[in-house]
């Protein structure tokens, strides 16, 4: 078997999850390299990983042969510019989530790496946990009838420390973080969102005001077949990481997520009590293996990658509908573009 | 212990739930008569529920020294003539939800009932059901921090004969079922809606629209201290009555409802297997019976009722505010109104 | 509709529940009267349920001919001779569990009721705890396929005060405890106990000691067909009333009871709560109420009732056999009767 | 950091998780060799995991200096003759559970391998299932009050082929499946089982009869200081692999296991349903994992193993005894012995 060389670009949490699971658990590549701005980042990975090579620029991996598919994991405001790196030096994609901070920027990569013929995954990971794969299928077959509402709300533990929020962009939440509910809903109804409302409040985290940015937010949408969806998304649960979604059809709901981590029930005066997840990596564990491994093998056997550039830059004008309807308190309608042929 | 005497007013399904708790389960109430525009079913009931008196219009009982409350469960389009005659009568009065249908008959009843001097006690049920009561409590006593947002959902099973949807007005959907949440959430919020934005859609019961009805509303709001807000309402689930609702706090969460009806979980080859609640009696058994008996034990208390007329007025306001929101297109302000002193 | 008329024989607490249960809920009974030694106990419970009698012996409700049945819910040592002052006077006689302490007395009231050809009901209310009515009806039906083991555990909250203790009969804990599962078994497995092994020991409740008796007990039996039972009874759960039931079968299981009283979930830093079933008037008030109407019903429709004294006195007989197990160390043949076909 | 040499002997199902584990997940370790007395199958693992040997004897990697531990999964049966290769080499041993199948066995094998020197932890990976972990903090932590019952259960999906029963020895159910449930109960109560009484059966699975073995096992017993507890063990639940514990306190009850695999709860018409955990590599993967990295870090850290040979040789003595009072009708006490001050 021909093993994916693959690197890694962007070694924090995430990043290294990534390399990690490429390392250990998919036989299937070879982790070539780890990269980091953050040099002694990027060697420590390398260390830990038992891999040979960390440069600390996208360029260092992008020249090597022996790198055919590269893992883009740095900052979102970063995303464009490795992309371009890798669409020049025709080496393969995936771009962790979102595929950009803002439509143009996803506009214009969508452009450049169809035009370099480059493959493009994109880290929705919902689309790989195992519920909502489940549901997906129930959903094509009909067991729930036609689904008319989607329902997602995405609860952090706790806010980002404020150093995070000052390394992204201004007024982000909805394009950095709400941004995994649209692409949900669009695989799950099978429909694009055409208009979206948007609540958004600071109720919670007062610093993130200076940030212009929110730490609450409610959205209601319409899809362009005319069925409904509601996202809640907000900063900080106090309690653990929740991700629940529904799936409402005209003969049934699904509902998936969960928020007991550990399989103990502890009865007490107190009542009975469980733990609750307390992570993302801990939640999508599985979700990040599925989509790593989906992407080296989509790669390997020539294929199309299932959640892909379009697919980033549907969700990005999502985003974008959402950030202005809650800046100009309407609904607004969603720039979708349609799927080009070269694409599909 | 002098006994309060007590007639109810239509005595359909609602109705005769409210006439068979008084008959056999609060003490403290004499049940004097049951009214009926059908007076056939006023005498199955009466003999049922082994009381004396059957009549057919709400004055027969009205003009009746041994009645002084009036419980009113008339279909909601003649909830305010018949509470206008329990005023002119001066006694006090039960009126299940929604207190009217428009907002201008709420605002004219508020003050023909506050002039009469008569008690006025809203049947909105979920402010009674017991997992809502004790959220109210942890939420006053600070368990999950200050409420920050406000969600809820009602799905009934199917859609209602088409005979019911004409005998109520057109386009109700938000007056006579979604009122629920809207009340639910002011009092769980402690605070007034100030703002509303609606979707309402027909997704599954085609023959709603010849009503100007809709089968499927999202909607999101805001209240008057900057908090958020999202319900849900939907006509067929497809398997079962259920109603959720989850008070979000900068410290925790607090969900209540259930889906199991029965404590039977069964595991075969096809899975692990509960039923599901089925019906808005089972649902709300005690809640039902724990309001009637508030109502009773404030009246003879000589105390203000929890749930008020004011309190049905302010819902109905947001009732009319989604309606106008869904119609429109666009968020719309609801037409709240300040408690008067004289109803505190 | 001739309705029947009751007296109730002893109004603690489970007796009060079924006078209330006759006189509020049960149309086809009339509560004619309430007995208790306690003089001043019978009088106050029939001033509140609103009834005209009370007396302090069986037979002054036994020789009024406006009663027709007796609900006896004395403590169990003194069931046998009020059921032999009915039998004598010739009224149908629900009983609540046990049927008797002692297998010699229970021999000998099955005999004299038997003769005295009136209807006895034992208070089994398992049996009409819906979720065990439903597991019934899916075991008849083959859902499980064949059933092989029966379990069962039985947790108080916490001991009873030494008082009920004092007031019973030594060593009661089988007889007077387990013995409900001992029923549910038989039930549920369709089939007699026809060998039992028990463990027991005072482990949390000292003060047991003193009355010969002990305050956990493990169980395990053999049916006659072959298949397996495990009991478990505890008297000192510290956190709730918890009843829970499993019938395993060879293509699936049945799992009834809930440890959840109240629908709320709590989500904070210390993790998901829930609140428990703190009573057994809570958990099982359904089923008192269902077995009590069955009765009257029973009575009214002139069958044999469900479970009567044959299964009360097969359910002494495995409690007596649990005892001579517990105290000698070895497997116990219990002394099963054949039911006469009278009985049938 | 030098990593431990490790070799598998036997890669069947259990054996291939363990090698997978030690080479893709364990950095500490170096897989160099996997051994079945099925060579092609020894070779086929060896090219899957990408390591370079493969044998078909214990000796072959017994003699290999680079090999300084050896993890043994062939069959029960053999368990013996390969540990005493490993002690005759010094090699240190993770043994699969049982430790063996017979008490006379398990005995000359505590002595072997303590006499040469070397680490043995057997394979009871219920003490590394993360609730067990929780349970047994909570426990020590005196969370629940005192233990004072031990509760499980374990249901297979459905009986093993023929195939497998007849390469094991006669009658072992005891021996090879109820043993998980002996281990953990000692580690859990923190004592030694005294005295067990069993009940077993031939009831869904007939052609086990001609192994002289049984299907379904209910089994109580007694701990040394008093305490009790009450095992189940059925071949063929019908449904899926359920494993299910509970420590019963004076204060409170912890519950550990879960039968939902996958996050998703279907609401249709049928009710509400799940999945259930289908299998043991499912049920136990974070467990096998855990198992494996603590035994090479025991190893690599010169410590005393968590689970070692006397704990394995306990739970022999348990078996044996649950085995003869199946047989023998009656309770027995279990042959216990004093761990040795070497062993500690």
């Amino acid at each position: 078997m021909a093993k994916l060389g693959v690197a890694v670009v962007g070694v924090g949490t995430m990043g290294k999850q990534h390399a990690s699971n490429l390392r250990r658990l998919i036989p299937e590549a070879r982790l070539v390299a780890v990269v980091d701005a953050d040099l002694k980042r990027a060697e420590q990975v390398a260390a830990e990983l038992e891999i040979e090579h960390a440069f600390n620029t996208v360029e260092a991996v992008a020249e090597r042969k022996d790198v055919q598919a590269i893992v883009v994991v740095t900052p979102a405001k970063f995303h464009g510019a490795a992309m371009k790196v890798c669409a020049q030096a025709v080496k393969d994609i995936f771009c962790e989530k979102p595929f950009t901070l803002a439509l143009e920027e996803a506009d214009e990569l969508l452009d450049v790496t169809e035009k370099a013929g480059v493959r493009v995954q994109v880290g929705h990971v919902r689309r790989y946990d195992p519920p909502n794969v489940k549901a997906k299928k129930r959903i094509e077959a009909g067991e729930i009838g036609e689904p008319v509402i989607f329902k997602s709300l995405a609860r952090d533990p706790a806010p980002p420390p404020v150093s995070y929020m000052a390394s992204g962009v201004n007024g982000m939440f909805f394009q950095d973080s709400t941004i995994h509910e649209f692409d949900l809903g669009r695989w799950l109804m099978n429909d694009e969102i055409s208009e979206i409302h948007a609540y958004g409040a600071v109720l919670v985290f007062p610093e993130i005001a200076q940030f212009n940015d929110i730490d609450t937010a409610l959205l209601n949408m319409r899809f362009s077949r005319g069925t409904l969806g509601a996202v809640e998304n907000y900063m900080q649960s106090g309690y653990g990481y929740d991700i629940r979604t529904e799936i409402v059809g005209s003969k049934g709901t699904i509902i998936t997520g969960y928020l007991q981590q550990t399989a103990e029930l502890v009865l007490t005066a107190a009542g009975a009590k469980t733990d609750i997840v307390d992570h993302f990596l801990a939640r999508f564990a599985q979700g990040y293996l599925d989509e790593m491994r989906d992407f080296v093998q989509t790669i390997l056997a020539d294929r199309a990658p299932k959640v892909d550039a379009f697919d980033g830059r549907q969700s990005v004008a999502v985003a974008a509908a959402a950030e202005r309807s809650y800046r100009e308190g309407r609904a607004v309608q969603v720039q979708n573009r349609t799927r080009s042929s070269r694409a599909a």
